[in-house]
C-alpha cells in the first residue's frame, strides 16, 4: 500500500469521507487512490478557493470535517482566502497539500515555494510526513487536530515520495476528542452578574447560535429580562419560527455601540469580546462601552452546551420556557420596484422550511434578516472572516453535507466574482442550490466605506475603482457558461415568481437580481 | 499631505504609473489620492490574481514595475500564485498590501492574519511604514528593490493609519540601480571552452532571450558550432523572421535530457542549471548528463548584454554574421480538422507583426513553436513558475504596457477558469487583446502526468478528477457575461476566419476553439 492509499484509507476510517479537490502533477497518487478506496468522495473544483470554501461549508453542516487537496504553495494560495475565513469560522479541515518529492525539493524547480510559512497563517496544525510510513499516523492526527474543539484548519502538506512510496498502513483513528467542560467559577459569576438585577447581555457566538443553546439561553433571558445579540458574522445560526431568535450585532461599530449600551455587563458565549471591523479615523476599535464589565461563560474548546446546561440549571430555568420567534412572513411584494427592501420581501415570503442560506448578499441584504425572522425554521451560514467569495463555495459545501435540502446562496456581484466556478462545481454534482445574485453593479460597501475612513470625498477616479458596470456583468450568461440555468429579475414580481420556481426545481439555477436602488 | 498621497506620488516619481488594483476599505485612502494624483492610472481587477499576473505581463513588456494594490492577507493570498510566478521570472513589482492600523492590529479583527509571512515567500523586499512620514522614503526603496536586478517583488505592508494621516512628503526617487558588470573570468572560460573544440550548448533565459542578445549568441555559436537553447519557460522571448532562433529546453525530463546529450559544456546565459520540473519515481531531477559541465556566463544580477559583448569581443565575432530564422509561414489548414496540430497552423499563417503572445496553452499548444518561428517578428511570454492561471492576466497586462500592439492570448480552458475575471477588465479597458481557448475539456496535462508519475492505470473516479466536461464550459457565454464578444470555432477553417477578423479588429475578443484531438 502506497502513502496515498493509507492516506484516504485513514481519513476515511476517522469519519472523513469527502474531498473538495484541485490536483495537479505531485497529488496524481492521490488522485488515483480514490478507485482504491471508493468510501472516499472526490469532487472536483475548478479553482482552489472554491474547494476550501466549500470545505468550510460542508464542516459547518457536517459537524466534522472534509478533506481538500490542494497542489503546492500556489494552490494553497488560491484557498488561502476562504481558509482563513475557516479559520474565523472555527471549521475543522483537513487541509492536504500536495508537495514536490522530499529529494526533489533542494532543487528549487519552478513550482518550490515555502508552504509551511503559508499553511501556519491559518493553520492550528502543519506537519509534513517525511515518508509513506509515516502518512497514515500523520492524517490520524491531522483529524484530531483538526477536530478540536475547536474546530482548526489542519494543514498536511504530502512529499510526493511519501505519496507513492509502499510500505504505508492506515492508521486507526484517535478517539473524538471532547470538549473541556464548562468552568463552574465562571457560570457562577454570570449567574451572579444576572441576579443582580442590573442590565445584562449575552453575545453569542459559535455552538452558541444553534436551536437547543438559543432554547436554553432564551429562558435565562426572559427570567432575568437579558438580551440576546449574536455576533456580527454566525458560522452557522439556526433561526426562524419556533426558535429563540437573537439580533445580530451590528457591522458599523457605532451602531453596535449604540446596541450594547446600557448593559452592565456583557456575557461572551462562545465568543470573542465585540472590536470594530476596520480602523475609523477618531473612533474606537473596542465596541463594548464604557461602564460595561465583559464576562466570558466560556472560554475555546469548552463544552458550550453543558456551559448553559449548568448555568440555566443554577438557575433554575427551564428551556421550555423559552419564548420563541412567531411564525410570519411578509407579502409578496408584488409590484414593486426590485431593490433591496424588495429583496428582502421576497426571501422572507418564499423562504422554504430547512432551507440552508449562505449570505455573502453585504449591502444588498439589509432588510434580509428582518423579512426572515418568522420564516420556517433554516440555518443561515456567513461571511466569518472578512475575505469575500466564499458564498458560492460554502453552497456548494453545504449541499454536499446535506443532500436531502435546498441550499440558497445570496450572493453579491462583486464577492460572486471572486469564486463563480463554484456554479461549474453545482452542475457537475446536481447539487440542489438555488443563487440569487443581487446585481448593484458596485462595490457598494467600499462606496459607503470611502465616507467612513474619511477619505476625500472620492472623485471619478475614485470612484470608477469600486463601479462595477462598464461593461455590466451577465450573471445569466456566465451561469450559462457554467452549466447552471439562470434567469434576470429586474422587478419584485420576477423575482418572487423566479425564485418560487427555482426553489422547487431539482439542481442548480441561478437568478441575476437587478438590485440597484 | 497624507500617506496615500506621498505614496501614489513617490511611485509616479519613481516611474511607476500604473496601478493594477482590488481594493478593500483599509486601501481607501490610496483609491481617494486616485483624484489628487492623476498621473497614475488605477486599473481594476474583479479578482486579485488578474491584478498581480497583469503587473507581471505589464512589467515584462514596459520594462519597468507596475504596482498592484492588495486588501490585508486574503488579497494577498488570492494574489499570491501569480506573483510565485513573477518571482521565477523576475519581474519587478510594487506589491502594496493595505493592513489595519498600527493600533488596530493588536484587537485580532476578522481580517487580521500574518501577512509579513504570506508575503515573504514571493517577496525579496518586505516592509511596513509605522506612520505616514515613513510612507515615502518606504515606496522609494520599495522602488529600487523591485528594479534589482535581478526584478523581484517588493512588498510594501500599508497601515491604514499611515495611508489616511496627514504629515506624509513623497521622497525623490533613488538612481536607477545598475547591474553589476560582467566576470572576466567566467568570460574567459566560456571563450576557452568553445575554443576547445568540444560540444558546447547555451542555455539562455532571462535578458538573453531578447533579440540584440540572441544576434550575439547567434554569431557565437555560428562561428564555433554551438547550440542554443532557451529554458523551458522564459519570461519573454523575442523570436520570428530576422531573429536568431533557439529551440526551447523540453518540458518532459527524458527529453531535456535527450536534447542536451553529448554536451561537453554546458553554458548558462542569465538561466538556471536545468532541473526537472516534477520529480517522478525512478527518474533523476538533474538534467544535466553525465560528462556535461556547466558553465555560468552571467550570475544573476550581473549585466547580460555585456557580458555577452565581451564574449563575443574576446572571440572576435560580430552581431552582424549571425543567423536569423527565415521568414516562412505554414499555410492555413482550410478543411482540416481542428486539432493541436491545425491550432498551430492556423496561428502560425496568421501571427501578425509585433503580436505579443501569452502562452498557456499547456498541451494543446504543441505545435506552437515549429508552426510560428518564421512568423514576422513578435514576442512570446510564457508561465515561468507554473502556476496556472496567468496567461488572461499577463495579456491585461501586456496590453496595458503597450497599448499600440495587439495580443494575443493562447490559453487552455482549464488554466482560464483561475482567473477569467481578466476578461472584464479587458473590455472595461478596451484592451486590444484577442483570447483564444484551447477547449479539450480536461485538464489534458495531467492524464498525461498520471501515468508518468506511476500512478495505477487510473480508473473512472480518478479520471473524472481530471475532466472538465459534464458539463462543458461554454467560453462563448463565459466572455460575453463579462463584455467580451466571441466565437465559437469547431474546424480549422473556423478558426482562421474567427482569428483573422479578431486579430483585425479594436478591443477584447475571445474565439472558444473546440481542439480535442
Amino acid at each position: 500500500m502506497n502513502g496515498a492509499q493509507a492516506l484516504l484509507r485513514t481519513l476515511v476510517a476517522g469519519g472523513v469521507d469527502t474531498c473538495f479537490m484541485n490536483p495537479g502533477t505531485s497529488e496524481m497518487h492521490f488522485v488515483a487512490a480514490l478507485d482504491d478506496v471508493v468510501a472516499m468522495r472526490g469532487v472536483l473544483a475548478l479553482f482552489e478557493g472554491v474547494a476550501t470554501g466549500a470545505a468550510d461549508g460542508y464542516a459547518r453542516m457536517a459537524g466534522g470535517p472534509a478533506a481538500v487537496l490542494l497542489h503546492l504553495g500556489p494552490g494553497l494560495g488560491n484557498g488561502l482566502a476562504n481558509l482563513h475565513n475557516a479559520r474565523r469560522a472555527a471549521t475543522p479541515i483537513v487541509n492536504v497539500v500536495g508537495d514536490h518529492a522530499t529529494y526533489h525539493k533542494h532543487y528549487d524547480a519552478p513550482l518550490e515555494s515555502d508552504i509551511d510559512a503559508v499553511a501556519a497563517t491559518v493553520s492550528g496544525w502543519v506537519h509534513r510526513p517525511m515518508e509513506a510510513a509515516a502518512v497514515g499516523p500523520a492524517a490520524a492526527d491531522a483529524v484530531r487536530a483538526a477536530l478540536g474543539p475547536p474546530g482548526r484548519v489542519a494543514t498536511l502538506i504530502l512529499p510526493a515520495d511519501a505519496s507513492w512510496s509502499e510500505g504505508a498502513a492506515p492508521a486507526p483513528p484517535h478517539p473524538r476528542p471532547r470538549p473541556a467542560p464548562p468552568d463552574q467559577g465562571a457560570v457562577a459569576s454570570v449567574a451572579g452578574a444576572l441576579r443582580s438585577g442590573r442590565p445584562v447581555g449575552f453575545l453569542i457566538g459559535g455552538r452558541a447560535c444553534r436551536a437547543d443553546a438559543l432554547a436554553l439561553l432564551g429562558a435565562v433571558a426572559a427570567a432575568y429580562g437579558a438580551r440576546l445579540i449574536t455576533e456580527t458574522f454566525p458560522a452557522r445560526m439556526e433561526r426562524g419560527a419556533g426558535i429563540v431568535a437573537a439580533d445580530r450585532l451590528a457591522y458599523l461599530g457605532e451602531m453596535a455601540v449604540t446596541q450594547l449600551q446600557g448593559l452592565a455587563h456583557l456575557v461572551l458565549v462562545d465568543a470573542r469580546s465585540p472590536v470594530s471591523f476596520f480602523a475609523y479615523p477618531g473612533k474606537p476599535s473596542d465596541l463594548v462601552p464604557d461602564g460595561t464589565e465583559v464576562l466570558a461563560l466560556t472560554q475555546p474548546g469548552q463544552d458550550v452546551m453543558a456551559a448553559l446546561e449548568a448555568l440555566s440549571g443554577e438557575l433554575g430555568v427551564d428551556a421550555s420556557s423559552a419564548p420563541a420567534a412567531e411564525a410570519r412572513r411578509p407579502a409578496r411584494p408584488d409590484g414593486a420596484a426590485l431593490g433591496r427592501e424588495s429583496f428582502g420581501q421576497v426571501v422572507g415570503a418564499l423562504l422554504p422550511e430547512g432551507v440552508i442560506v449562505t449570505d455573502e448578499a453585504n449591502t444588498s441584504g439589509l432588510f434580509l434578516a428582518g423579512a426572515t425572522a418568522g420564516a420556517p425554521p433554516h440555518d443561515w451560514l456567513t461571511l466569518t472572516g472578512g475575505a469575500i467569495g466564499i458564498g458560492l463555495p460554502l453552497a456548494v459545501g453545504a449541499a454536499v453535507a446535506c443532500p436531502d435540502r435546498r441550499v440558497l446562496a445570496l450572493e453579491s456581484d462583486g464577492s460572486a466574482m471572486y469564486s463563480a466556478p463554484a456554479l461549474w462545481t453545482m452542475a457537475r454534482e446536481g447539487l440542489d442550490v438555488t443563487t440569487v445574485i443581487c446585481s448593484n453593479r458596485s462595490y457598494a460597501i467600499l462606496n459607503m466605506e470611502l465616507q467612513r475612513v474619511g477619505a476625500s470625498a472620492g472623485g471619478e477616479r475614485a470612484r470608477a475603482m469600486l463601479d462595477l458596470s462598464r461593461p455590466d456583468l451577465d450573471f445569466v450568461s456566465l451561469a450559462n457558461g457554467m452549466g447552471v440555468p439562470a434567469t434576470r429579475a429586474e422587478t419584485a414580481t420576477e423575482l418572487a415568481d423566479q425564485l418560487a420556481r427555482a426553489l422547487a426545481s431539482e439542481g442548480p439555477n441561478l437568478i441575476d437580481a437587478v438590485i440597484t436602488r
